[in-house]
């Protein structure tokens, strides 16, 4: 019998058909390594500086509007351009490239600088969840794009270059990698089974009941057996639907409730503005009917031991296999005990 | 025809099938974000309190011997375990895991203390190259062996916790996930045409000449048509070997000399001792012929703009598609303009 808690092993992502390495014996390795700055956390609630904020300038020279919710507008430095033409590259079936068509938007999430979406009220988080269905809604209401990526970096640790607090949408005109592994795995199960890979997969762990972090009547937030970062977590609709075109007002309700809890939860692990990259995966748009895709939310957090101390997917990771130290189960266990309250207050 | 250097594209990565994004006009980006810490550079010759310098005492209690130059043994927190029984875990088809024997070691590069590749001399480069061939073989003289992974992280940043040059080999019973995907790559394209994939694909990198960085008499070391990283290159062996094993002397003396060529300019970009991951890409072993298989070794360094601003790999990168700010092409010609002299002298 495999032991999960003493034997390293290796597990298997569904959803990408990859393989993930568990070494639970590990974390008992002292850590001499480097330890992040945590950045001090006296923000005010307006920044005069801050590109966020209401009412202030930004690099383009437009003036934000005095938003009382969410705001969203189009990134000043977008990675994709809606005027892109389209073209092919191709050299000898050795060099191959073609054009990506896309557009960037910054969505932030609060007029206060000083919050994070653990501390918004329900209310406010809400707001956030129509925004990005009317956001889905009008971008995939353009032909030309394919695919819609809703996404947030959190802490400086993930790249985020502005404390204000805001989440990101890239919509283009291809498929990108990661939903391209997805809808092949989750194509393969439907076809088979006529149900999705995600409504099985969640039966079975609600059955278990050793992964699961919240279950309320609309949504399941859980440890995915596979969970390759150290608290990734996932929130996945009880309801098989392929988008979050299809949230009724009910479930978008229970959507914000579970975000809320879960990133209070995060930030009680070690009392800090817990860091991570969080995103929803859902449906292609404009590509016909996608009855396999089950709409879900990953969060990848790169904390291990501490506030400061994060797990690195470095060498042998990016070479070969994502690696890991303490268990999903572990790690379940821990964002279980948790309070639901903000150890803010 | 699409322009490389305006246009946002993606290119196809030939080794693993999948793609890269790259969004050239966006190195305008201001950064507001994380600045990483320049740890202080004067280490000493010998540090009394170091678990790789010669004659210290390790975790266990073990004394390192008095070594001249390259030194390897077990790691003390082995993410991998030789006494490992194989067991399979399936449930439902859903849950799906399997543990994984096998040995973690640790090379020590150099009795120094204080350097590292680049500011070895050829001659304690090559004891290295020599060990990793040495280390290749006994490890793969052992049947449950399917697959030797050789590394090495560099810098903090990197996750590497001593600064002592040293590199990781992690020995295992099954294939990683990395090494699956260039595997198929790899055999599809020798079925098809007879030679390697690589084989062919350095002829037409030769023929262009715009990403190329060193061509000797063995290898060639350049910046992959599809490298993600900012400066990620690849060294590959211009005769078609599967692996280290089969290197000739003067084949290990190139090898040596490449190495410490292409990590000199490395350090010369940012006049900082450049961190990366990097590790051979090579045959399975005791699984029968691999003339597909083409020996290369990867370097992914994470720097972008100055020794303190590095890429962040995170939401879009993690859930959708690795995404690149300067193209491959300026970060080659940035690469061939630096000298082949350590800044350092
Ligand atoms: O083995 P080390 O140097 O202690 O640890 C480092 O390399 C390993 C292999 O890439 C990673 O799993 C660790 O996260 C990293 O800190
Ligand atoms: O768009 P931002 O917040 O400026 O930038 C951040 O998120 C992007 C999308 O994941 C990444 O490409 C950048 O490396 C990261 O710093």
């Amino acid at each position: 019998m495999l032991d999960f808690a003493e034997q390293p092993h290796k597990r298997k992502n569904l959803l990408t058909g990859d393989y993930i390495l568990v070494s639970p014996h590990r974390s008992k390795r002292p850590w001499q390594g480097q330890v992040e700055d945590l950045a001090p956390d006296n923000r005010p609630q307006y920044d005069p500086k801050c590109y966020l904020c209401p009412g202030n300038k930004r690099a383009d020279g437009t003036q934000n509007p005095d938003y009382k919710d969410s705001f969203v507008f189009v990134n000043d430095f977008s990675a994709l351009l809606e005027e892109t033409s389209i073209e092919q590259f191709d050299e000898e079936n050795l060099l191959i490239a073609e054009s990506e068509r896309g557009i960037c938007k910054v969505i932030s999430f609060s007029p206060r600088h000083d919050l994070t979406l653990p501390q918004m009220d329900l209310l406010a988080i809400k707001a956030v969840v129509d925004l990005w269905q009317k956001e889905f809604r009008e971008l995939s209401a353009k032909e030309w794009i394919k695919y819609i990526q809703i996404f947030e970096n959190k802490g400086s640790i993930m790249g985020c270059s502005n404390p204000h607090p805001h989440g990101q949408i890239w919509a283009e005109s291809s498929l990108p990698v990661e939903i391209e592994k997805e809808s092949t795995q989750q194509k393969a199960y439907f076809q088979q089974h006529g149900r999705t890979l995600l409504q099985d997969y969640v039966a079975l762990e609600l059955k278990k009941d050793e992964r699961i972090i919240i279950n309320n009547e609309h949504f399941v937030a859980l440890v995915p057996f596979w969970a390759a970062w150290p608290y990734e977590t996932m929130i996945v609709s009880k309801r098989p639907v392929s988008s979050i075109l299809e949230f009724t007002e009910d479930e978008k309700e229970d959507f914000a409730r579970t975000l809320q809890e879960l990133t209070i939860r995060y930030d009680n692990i070690f009392k800090t503005s817990f860091p991570y990259s969080a995103g929803m995966h859902q449906s292609p748009v404009n590509m016909g009917e996608h009855p396999e895709w089950h709409w879900h939310m990953h969060f990848y957090p790169p904390l291990l031991r501490s506030a400061t101390v994060k797990k690195f997917m470095v060498g042998y990771e990016m070479l070969a296999t994502p690696q890991r130290d303490i268990t999903p189960e572990q790690a379940a266990n821990t964002l279980k005990q948790q309070s639901t309250i903000h150890y803010k207050g």
